[in-house]
């Protein structure tokens, strides 16, 4: 028996280089008949309900992406929530045995209001986040969670739920799923910080080679080094980072020439958006290739949420039975 | 265009008396291919999550009583809310938009919290009632819901969600539902008090003429009438109060024998209890009926539940497509 395996991205826009490393590459790992990736666009709309982009469209962006990054839907099963409305019923079943304390208490909700200040998230959807990603595990039975750090509160309470299910119901019908957290490389965006689409620094899958270029050109690197003669720091340079990544076996020679002022900013950019397009260029074809069969798309997704919705019924009609509805 | 009506009841229990001339026979009135009647076993489970009894069982024994009491499956939509999944994707899509605010401010969730204090009710799904009953109508696009004065509140967070989603989505889709109240002649149970499952204090549609017959002579009467020779004070007791719905046209004589001590309470029992069960015979009639054609109850409620589907599946596409999910 193969590990059973959930997870999911929320369609807020097109993914980018880091949703290629820190997610797609990490779901790759698990590929198997086992393995259920959705696109979590219920989620999405936690904090997107008034905004004016429509989610439909960003998940068949979503969808190309990752298709394009490589994930195989032949392997696995790749599935939009929201065609699987096995989802909301079961977010409804547990949010009927959820404490509301459990969800104030979480540390995420927290955070992401004051984030997200601007929005108003003090929803009752918002709040049920937790309850809604609990009910996408488990309606798969999902042993393993690939997630990143900042999502390990969230799984810490899903096994709670998951507990006080069985303890009501006297009934041991899920696994408590545990996290599979991978060492990320760390990838910055073009202006240094953290990548991301709010912040407008992101390298998208999507991105042409031309928007590539242009996007290296105008990435900060060293602070410090100001004039060409002054010497650099690669440790600080968000260009060495990507070196590091997409130009591994140069790494040792472009520090020592950073350091010792052999090497411009200009010409070190060049060369790292050269070795970045590389790494992009079939990325980019398999987006270009699958987003030419007309339909193609619809069908993979349409194909993930017959698999996705025969397993999840399964499951529903067993939590049914044990709750006596 | 007839109106179009919807409304439910919890299958928490069998119903009593009380239900049919508070809700059935108010949901006759308003019997059109527009009204839906739903058996609210998701409802049930907000409060009933941890008990034992079965929710599925009560609502076979709940589709029994509302057809014995002569709802008519052929003039109206009767069904089941957890057959119909599009109950939970509704309340899903509108929880993302309700303020917890409204939800925490409503005087229903308090008043219930301190009325079953002994049970833990500070959930999420208990806290989100308000939101899938407004799924509930809003699915039907129901003008009409025939209510009682304690769901007036909730009637009004209604109409709030749909005026904050044709808001938030710069479009009107739904009806803002209005109340229809019944002035309905008060009915106490055996003991005075209001008739209710918890006191034990119930006629149910489902009693026998034998069990009616128990009942009625536990009745409580006029307290300050001691023995046969006291005067009676009818205006305060339980059985004139039946009297007066089930054998009208005595009412004003039993008034006064009551008042001269011209008659006993035990005959006065023994009389009103044939003219209940005069009354209840038709239904226990039908009630048996139903009851004896293997599988005819379930037929009704897949019917009901196939009719409900068909309404409640357009809505919800057009909600999506608003919402751009």
């Amino acid at each position: 028996m193969k590990q059973r395996v959930l997870s999911g991205v929320r369609p807020t826009g097109p993914l980018h280089l880091g949703h290629l490393l820190g997610v797609i590459q990490n779901w790759k790992k698990f590929e198997n008949e086992n393995a259920f990736y959705m696109i979590a666009d219920w989620h999405a709309l936690t904090t997107e309900y008034d905004s004016k982009t429509t989610i439909k469209q960003n998940v068949l962006e979503v969808a190309l992406d990752l298709l394009a990054g490589g994930l195989d839907p032949a392997k696995c099963t790749v599935f939009v929530q929201s065609h699987v409305k096995e989802h909301c019923e079961m977010s409804l079943l547990l949010s009927m045995l959820t404490p509301l304390a459990w969800l104030e208490r979480n540390p995420t909700y927290k955070d992401q209001i004051q984030e997200l200040g601007d929005k108003e998230l003090h929803t009752h959807g918002f709040l049920g986040y937790p309850v809604l990603q609990t009910a996408d595990i488990i309606l798969y039975k999902a042993d393993i969670v690939p997630v990143g750090e900042d999502q390990l509160a969230h799984l810490e309470l899903s096994r709670e739920i998951v507990r006080r299910f069985h303890f009501i119901y006297g009934k041991k019908i899920f696994p408590e799923p545990q996290a599979s957290l991978t060492r990320v490389p760390k990838l910055p965006g073009t202006d240094g910080r953290k990548m991301s689409k709010s912040y407008g620094n992101a390298i998208y899958l999507s991105d042409s080679p031309a928007e590539v270029d242009n996007k290296v050109k105008q990435m900060v690197t060293d602070p410090a080094r100001i004039k060409r003669e002054d010497k650099g720091h690669p440790e600080v340079c968000p260009v060495f980072c990507y070196h590091k990544l997409f130009n591994a076996e140069q790494e040792s020679l472009i520090a020592e020439e950073c350091r010792g002022a052999l090497r411009g900013c200009v010409d070190c950019k060049r060369e790292m958006g050269g070795k970045l397009k590389e790494f992009l260029a079939p990325i980019y074809e398999r987006r270009r290739q699958f987003a030419s069969e007309s339909g193609k798309v619809i069908e993979i997704l349409n194909d993930g949420a017959r698999k996705a919705r025969k397993v999840a019924a399964e499951t529903m009609d067993e939590a049914k039975e044990a709750v006596g509805i």
